[in-house]
């Protein structure tokens, strides 16, 4: 009698067994064994639901869930044989139940599938995944904002095509990335609340004639709502894709602050020094001090849009329901969420410890001609049309790149003939970085009283999303059962 | 003297002309001209702006305005000539302007650069695309839910690995879409409030020394909040690739269901019948009706995906703030925009005429043993242990397969001997779909009155989303100008 | 003095240690161990001629290829412990070759740097890659053509738009995808010989002023050229991308491979049994016998484009030469490598072992018009204009469609009257399969004799793949070396 | 009777017509009328076969071959409506030949099918694309090879890292990109070669019953070899998806050149000029000049990988044969052809005129310590181990920087204090780059003459490839005429 040895359920329909380069192939235990603490929540949330509803006893739930709890334990101490012929981390742990209770582990199955199983594990698994990414880029930002904190007037000039392009100060760079990571974490806070829903009780695909109480498990596991179809619950990955396509979007934004850092760490520009930690040398050149890290980042956007378009490329024209290749679904959404979490954490650590060069990024105001527009402003204001003033900086700024020098290298004599709209206050106006800084006074400019208020509305921001953060994370007593760390 | 007339304002930098070869690889307006009407309110907003900041007269503003209004009326009748030596969007209607009004139009540039600009007109541009496309989603939601309205008892296989594994309803399968295109709509909708915010007033990077008001051009252009950092402002092309993200999934679940419908219009399930409108024929076999709409729907998340790609690659490593790399967000997204429109569109007309085939969907649960399940969950309801039931109908199963039969052929007696727990009544129950369905009693589950509530939430839900959509459209005066058609 | 004993060799550089976090991410040996056998290979070919070239003395050579036979035959034991604190590799194997011999390990590193070698090893990874995944394709086409080898006379429709369109034979069909396997293994050959250059000599960048012999190394190691210019030689991954491309192309070939089966599998084709070893069962439902290998070969192609799409990505816009970037390039392509000998391996098992279904395949052509081109053309025979014909079938097709019969239930009145052409015999002889199958005698057309000359021809081609490998593959005493199993 | 005026070749088999919509969603002539030149050179070809073969009569065959020229003459002079009812370029031109010639036009159809027909204008496109790019790709190289040609003695920094590492020549940086580039072209040619086989004869999906002789086609078309199957030949889209995996890693190289011109052409490096016509300017900022180019070059490679992923996507788990899916294989192939031909070409020019300033570039040697490979390489020579040599330089390098100096400024005493080893000749030639350049005398190192040796052999590796192009272009009259351009 009973489930085959081998702990294959569905052993009854074959006559032959599965040889080992299939079972190979088919076996998910070697990355879903990463579930096995929500897999494990869930089924004392399922359990206790089915003691609730009378469908086992009340001994029964007990003796299972006190299985279960061992079952975690073992896991937890490394004590655990993950098992291949047992395919998966449901078939493993459940097989691991019966050697632990006996026969009564298989009611825990009662009323539910692999199907509506695995789909509860995923949405525990994404559920944490949504917050604590969020929380790693509103860490970040936290980050960016220290080191943002009193460089409002530390000036540098802007960039656009690479080019010096106006003057800018570093808090204003560093606010760039912090809007960048408020979106992240707002786009990965929506997509959590959007997939916040129990699966469980959908069945293989068509729910299960036992009287189950789907509202009952949501509560335990701290879910709002239900899913509210059975075909669609059993193969929706939307949120797997919802998190891929987050986080290829946030590494793209890691990876243009890692191509800055490469940039800025180059004997060309020597605006920031990393600390040595970050860095790594040459088996052969003893000068070397390479931005190890920031390549590393700029790289994984790669990574992660790879993952995704996998997974989307694994979706496409899959019939309803549930098909095999929705197995696929984990490993590029384990390696984009470790991915992640290490891009954030280790540019959060680095850029604690960034020393950037004041000296440096003023002295690269000198060269560039980055006034150029202060000047046609100047005009501007002297009354000469904006398309004019343009034109005659233009050949200004011409002039001098032939000569090889900058405007401050013009002789008042120069200034008075080709500019004589502008008397010597007003050209030292408009050549002064910091002026220039004060008068672009505009809410998001970088006016220094602007970044100063930008970087108060930032912080505001910040904690509003870690307080979002706090109050959506499910506190259930199993929800924190299956977030404690394994001892 | 004034800007060259060759309508490059940057003109006085260089000493050399531009070869054709680079004007074309450079030049935007072949793709970008798309964006016209958007272009052309955000510079009312701003013109309207500068006067009330007295920046520019009134009179001036006036006469501006009067001409972008000119302007418009000349492209909307395809009057208005496209010059690709003027490179983009910007500098024709610019250009057009000035050749309308004189050098006045110069005025209207006070203030912003190409940077910001193109950047509030691809947001102008999103803000519809977000809502039109969630419109259309919905549109086909709510087909479907008229084409399930009268079929929570139309019985049909539900498939797992496309075998027949339970009887489901046709309105439960069609209700699975309507879930995945409401998480569509919500998904756009969520993206289209994170990026409605007015970029204007940033400049080329680092904002303007002119005395504007970004909060006025915000409330002219329906724009609730402003972006708080230029050099983001002018770089940042997230709601793009969320949109396109978006597309992609709602394209993959699209690609579900073409293939489903490819499945069920061949010979082999003949479960539907398209209207003859959606299908063509071969030039070669006179039989031939093919599904080339569902092959071309299912085909399309493809180019989605790739256009999704292409901008992710497109925006890696870019160092602040502008790049010219940015140019590229607009051909896939303006691409998957109308792609998405198209399958969204083309899927609702052909479902609202395509004729389902209850007969052959029922017969199609006469073969595949698609109720042993039920008969299973009889033998536990008779007490035995769900996985001796399941071995016992698993041998049973393989027995009749043998034979060649299905279940419904054994006889009275075969059943006794292999069945003893249950009575006639009890295998007949078993066997019937409906029976069957009924019992699957569950929110989500496909019983019939499961299903009929299911029709009831659902329509609510899509209502409920069109009135966001409604509520969150901007109604301004310059928002309705620029969506109003083409005469 | 000397090396630091954290196996960091450029720590002189340095005033901090680096952190935990840093060193994980930074690490590469988790996953560039498995290059081990060819990183030997390499450092042996290297120091004999070091040796040689009187860079160092023989007997030094010796005590390092010594050494280096051990660190061979301990990891090959698995008696070698991997140190993340050493980084990759190449670090671990130097460091154990110092613990083994002492400090004359430190000659190995004279003349070549972590980039060259590491392109080394890449390349000699990537030779057998390319190889031994052809040899997998041209195996599971081998396969393909046994099966077909007896069924030139087994007919079934063929399809286009999955609707059935004309009779074809099974061996025609298997041929398909023989052709499919025969331009992969061509793909990958030509990429193999395309890599096939030594790119060891070209140093950190710029070579290396030791008097090192590149020939001798290539030689050693069965490469016929040298690389032409270190700084690409140190940052090309050209190689790894054509792996993937050819992988990406062939795993779309099993894609479509795997959909058939999962069709034919299903209760509404029935046209191939797969052996019980390569499906499983349900959970839940007794009767399942699932298509799980097929499902997953299908799923693989997201995955390995999705590796594809992540190192391209990954090398956009890298500058010269060598960047860390680059370390992302062998995840992808190592599991892109497995994934690929997978499911050519499992692909060929399975059909093996597939049971076709003759007599369903025939009764297919009973049901869907599928003779009616065979009817047009037995009128354009009879000498009326194609498109006539055409259209006049189409119309009795539709006829019939509409009484929900087929054309062998037409009388011969009815024939008579709507095809007067058309005597008995025309008729009968234009519904045949089998007649129609020997008209269509063209090459590469599925006349029974035609896919006989076929099925010789693949075979022929096959044989000469395979020679092609044998004669490519590289036989030096240190490629042998660097194959041979561990023990 | 006959064919429909609608110009639908199936309309007898329906009763509706199409609607706009699914009219224009379905049609392809939008943008497959661009194989015109390759349809109605497979039309004559087949003509003429069909006539020798005496499928019709010769007169027939003139009078279509006439009828074919006509239309071929008035497209070409841009008098030819493509109609969008008639769906594609097939049909269109088809239809147009019976408006000219009458219903004989209807025999040109006879033994072949759209599905053929468009599988051999692709294979037509594709020939000439392959060979096209390989020449565009080969005449970047010769531009390369042009600047390379008296700079071998121009020093700059090579980087690793974006690290300045160690001195090479401008010459061997070039090289570096020739030798990306003549892969680039080998692998266009190899795939060129692998689909130059003739699939026209293989019909809808099974051949036809008609007595073709498809080596006469191939021979009018110049293919030297058949498609082998027909199933295979009508959905085989092997060849687009390996040019566009040859245009996506080609495009990779030049998004890498496009980097470092960006780069070069910063204030910060300044290294290189490019021609005015090259960059353009700002709207705001007189002073800019932006490497616009440059940059939508490294744009590119995006755009490009975006249509890989697209087709392979499309791909995905088609089921043989034809499937509508495959009308999407074109759009991503015409872009990406034409994406690749403008950035090989425009590069080509962009770099024909580039200026480099080896006075910048020289001067770059003398700051981030790039010779301090060569001093710890004198210490090797002078017996340090190389280990302990690069610790001393290491630790000495990290002093300087303290101190913010080079190495050039510590004192003799100094030197002779840390390095006792060296006498201040050899100190002199350590410092020295080009006594550093002229040691690294191995084959692609960048000593002088070994990159002169380069220098020719790139030059003969591109006058070969050139010349394979050349033996491999068919010039029978037809392809000739194919391509002869419009008039």
């Amino acid at each position: 009698m009973g489930a085959p040895s081998s702990g294959k359920l569905w052993g009854g329909r074959f006559a032959e067994g599965t040889d080992a380069l299939v079972e190979r192939i088919n076996a998910s235990v070697g990355f879903d064994q990463r579930l096995y603490r929500e897999d494990l929540a869930g089924s004392v949330a399922h359990v206790r639901m089915l003691a609730e509803a009378a469908i086992i006893t009340a001994d029964d739930a007990s003796a299972i869930e006190a299985g279960l709890r061992t079952v975690r334990a073992d896991i937890d101490a490394g004590r655990f044989e993950w098992r291949i012929d047992r395919e998966d981390v449901h078939l493993n742990v459940e097989a691991a139940l019966a050697d632990r209770i006996g026969s009564v582990a298989g009611r825990l199955h009662t009323g539910r599938s692999r199907n509506d199983q695995v789909a509860l594990d995923l949405r525990l698994y994404l559920r944490e995944a949504f917050l604590n990414r969020a929380t790693d880029a509103l860490d970040l930002a936290a980050v960016l904002l220290e080191q943002a904190n009193d460089k409002a007037h530390v000036v540098l000039p802007g960039y656009t095509h690479l080019q010096r392009a106006q003057p800018v100060s570093l808090a204003h760079h560093l606010h760039a990335y912090v809007a960048m990571l408020l979106r992240d974490a707002g786009r990965l806070l929506d997509a959590h609340d959007r997939a916040n829903r129990l699966p469980l009780g959908s069945g293989a695909l068509a729910g299960t004639p036992h009287p189950i109480r789907r509202e009952r498990v949501a509560t335990e596991l701290g879910f709002p709502e239900l899913t509210e179809n059975s075909l669609d619950a059993v193969s929706d990955r939307d949120a797997a894709v919802e998190f891929l396509s987050a986080a290829a979007l946030a590494s793209s934004h890691l990876s243009r602050m890692g191509e800055e850092l490469v940039l800025w760490m180059s004997q060309e520009f020597r605006f920031v020094q990393l600390p040595d930690a970050f860095c790594t040398g040459s088996s052969i050149m003893p000068q070397k001090k390479n931005p190890d890290i920031p390549e590393l980042v700029r790289s994984k956007t790669g990574r992660i849009t790879g993952s995704l378009v996998s997974l989307l490329m694994t979706l496409k024209g899959l019939p309803l329901a549930y098909n095999k290749d929705l197995q696929e679904d984990k490993e590029p959404l384990f390696d984009a969420d470790d991915t992640l979490r290490d891009i954030l954490t280790v540019m959060a650590r680095l850029l604690a410890g960034a020393r950037f060069d004041a000296e440096r990024m003023k002295g690269a105001l000198r060269a560039g001609f980055v006034m150029a527009t202060d000047v046609a402003d100047a005009l501007v204001a002297a009354g000469v049309p904006f398309r004019d003033a343009h034109h005659r900086v233009g050949a200004l700024v011409q002039t001098c790149a032939r000569r090889g020098t900058e405007l401050e290298s013009l002789t008042p004599a120069e200034w008075h003939e080709l500019m004589p709209e502008l008397d010597a206050a007003a050209i030292a106006r408009a050549l002064d970085p910091v002026v220039s800084l004060e008068r672009r006074d505009q809410p998001g400019s970088p006016a220094p009283k602007r970044v100063q208020a930008a970087q108060a509305t930032f912080e505001a921001r910040v904690l509003e999303a870690r307080a979002r953060v706090d109050r959506t994370r499910s506190r259930t007593e199993l929800c924190e059962w299956m977030r404690s760390p394994a001892t």
